[in-house]
């Protein structure tokens, strides 16, 4: 049966664009076959968002056809049909008899495919670090022909500078941000559980911006007095009162790409200490966005925001950003002392200054932006301020 | 200084049994220290359940030692102070120069504390599956005393069966999916976004129930027509129609217990397909929580299961159901034909009905039942209808 495509998040001569670099660089490694196993990369190949990456799947873009083949769980098969670009014939579900047996499991079924295809006598890219030790040694037993590279974060560097169209999706997910935010400061009140508060922001996480509900919840943390020193701890049962503090890191997601956006909540005046580092960081950030522009390095950007701190008496350990898009975090450039990648137009970051100064006290804000052809453009829009409730 | 701790999910007396049980264990394998890094049996053993696993942690469990000490980056470390059982000096942050670094990481702090702490001459367990392969020849190569023992799923198993004070975080976890359950039969009308009604059923799964709110939101899926043969597809702008069909899975989460749910939903009267397969369901349900009673095996009450579904002329491709707990699913009794386990009070299970029938099409229920002396007590309470709205 033909099943209904559901909205495209990109038209297909997007992901032939995607593919076609994946490819070129396939070529220079001299990889016929390249299993992409990475949930993110996956996304960004193919278009596909489902979580279904707690049991093995994997993409298999082969150089010689124009659409990759993916192989998932059988039971999430239906899934790939509404959400892949490819036709529904490039989709294998694997069956059930993989999953929680000791002996087998989905990597089986994907040697399988590569065995009948006739693509386990050429050079074979894998995303080596993505795999067990146990796993890797069964894909080189059972494809004995099969030349292994290791293709880890191949594909990801390719994700780091974006489309006009990515691009445009992360501004709608920036909105989202942008939108959540606004009702975090509408609902932290005094008396409030930091639990009801929560579920008002994720809510307006969800629902989205300008007609464009959220797709994902992701990374969304609350972390109140007397955890704010914290920067993951879950939300708990207990009530904001005067003098709280109240640190929120948030992201709109659309279509895999979020857009993360941090502020601080003040319950009452802040306090000396917030207001110190508060004026600092916000110095910090803007020397950092100054320094944004095609052929500056991620090293420069990062020094300009720990120069301008440390002038105001405060470090900061943690980096201060990172590539951004699918699946939050892109494992590549950092903004960080030493890292010497070179900016170009349409990379994306987020700006994480998030300092975790002691084990009792830190203070967040942060951007997501884009380096445009001068400069950097800010894609969150909510306002560089302590929220005082 | 000293971290005040936050609630805590159990009293310490809970922690050390749990410890004492994995220390016999790791007697009978003759392992001195084991490395514990998967992070549901890192909260079993000591209460953490912040997210922050995305990097190298473990918890190192000493045979000779009372309390675990826990290695983690250090600015999650104040989260551990916080949630942790153990005393403060038991939490050991790594520096932030070992994120995003080519040459080393999180692990080489975990293998300087063997080192330094004396442990490294002993048979050392690891969770070997979590690892990848070159982290794994690291841990060989840099502790060349120490003989490896893989103790991948020891600490899992010790979890099935569970404590009365397990239970009883369960019940408030249940309680929270039904709650949420009756949100979803509140908001899904005709005319609202998939979206608008994931927002609220979200919101209802942080608010928690009976003042006790769900601290993290894990495995909330809404796929509705056409998208209803899919188990994981992430929630769309779409609006619910007269003759829609909605297949809901949620599950409220306390301390990192989870208790899963899920429900079919109808805008107008249930199409003859969707009777047809929710009767043979329910029934089917029936006959496996029938089947439960200590002494019995997980294949036994699957097969009451499937038995009676095909007597409808019906059939499930996959599992009906798994050990429930800490993490969503526990990787280790699953309720499938051959899963000889052998059920004992106080083992919880997801009973979990889903069945995906067609590409197009899909129905959806399911309980979470513990295994009480004499049967199964249900602790989910939400009507087995198809929810018509």
């Amino acid at each position: 049966m033909t099943i209904p495509k559901a909205a495209q998040a990109f038209p297909r001569t997007e992901y032939l664009r995607r593919l076609s670099t994946v490819k070129a660089e396939m070529e220079g490694r001299d990889v016929g076959v390249l299993l992409v196993l990475d949930a993110s990369n996956i996304t960004y190949l193919s278009g596909y968002t489902t979580p279904s990456g707690y049991v093995p799947q994997a993409l298999v873009v082969n150089a010689e056809a124009e659409e990759p083949t993916f192989i998932l769980r059988r039971c999430d098969a239906p899934a790939a049909m509404h959400e892949c670009f490819m036709e529904q014939g490039k989709i294998i579900g694997y069956p059930e008899s993989l999953i929680g047996n000791p002996d087998k499991d989905g990597y089986d079924a994907v040697i399988n495919f590569l065995n009948e295809a006739g693509l386990a006598k050429r050079s074979l890219g894998i995303e080596v670090s993505s795999l067990p030790a146990a796993t890797l040694e069964k894909f080189k037993s059972r494809l004995p022909e099969a030349r292994v590279v290791d293709c880890t974060k191949l594909v990801t560097w390719l994700r780091l500078v974006k489309s006009e169209l990515e691009i445009e999706v992360m501004r709608e997910a920036a909105a989202i941000s942008d939108a959540a935010m606004k009702r975090a400061s509408e609902v932290i009140r005094p008396g409030v559980t930091e639990a009801d508060a929560a579920a008002e922001i994720a809510a307006a996480l969800i629902r989205g911006a300008n007609g464009k509900p959220g797709t994902a919840l992701k990374s969304f943390y609350l972390c109140a007095s007397p955890r704010i020193g914290t920067c993951h701890i879950p939300w708990t049962g207990d009530v904001f009162r005067d003098g709280s503090q109240i640190n929120v890191e948030l992201g709109g997601t659309r279509h895999g790409y979020s857009a993360g956006l941090m502020r601080t909540f003040s319950i009452g005046a802040p306090s000396e200490r917030l207001r110190r580092i508060h004026e600092a960081q916000v110095e910090g950030l803007e020397a950092a966005l100054a320094a944004v522009r095609p052929g500056s390095t991620c090293s420069e950007v990062a020094n300009a925001f720990y120069t301008t701190l440390r002038k105001h008496g405060f470090d900061k350990e943690t980096r201060c950003g990172y590539a951004h898009g699918i699946g939050w975090l892109e494992p590549t450039a950092s903004l960080k002392d030493g890292d010497t990648t070179e900016l170009k137009p349409n990379m994306t970051f987020h700006l994480m200054l998030g300092n975790w100064i002691e084990d009792d006290f830190g203070y967040v804000i942060s951007e997501t932006f884009r380096v445009s052809g001068t400069g950097a453009e800010v894609l969150t829009k909510t306002p560089r301020k302590v929220f005082e409730i």
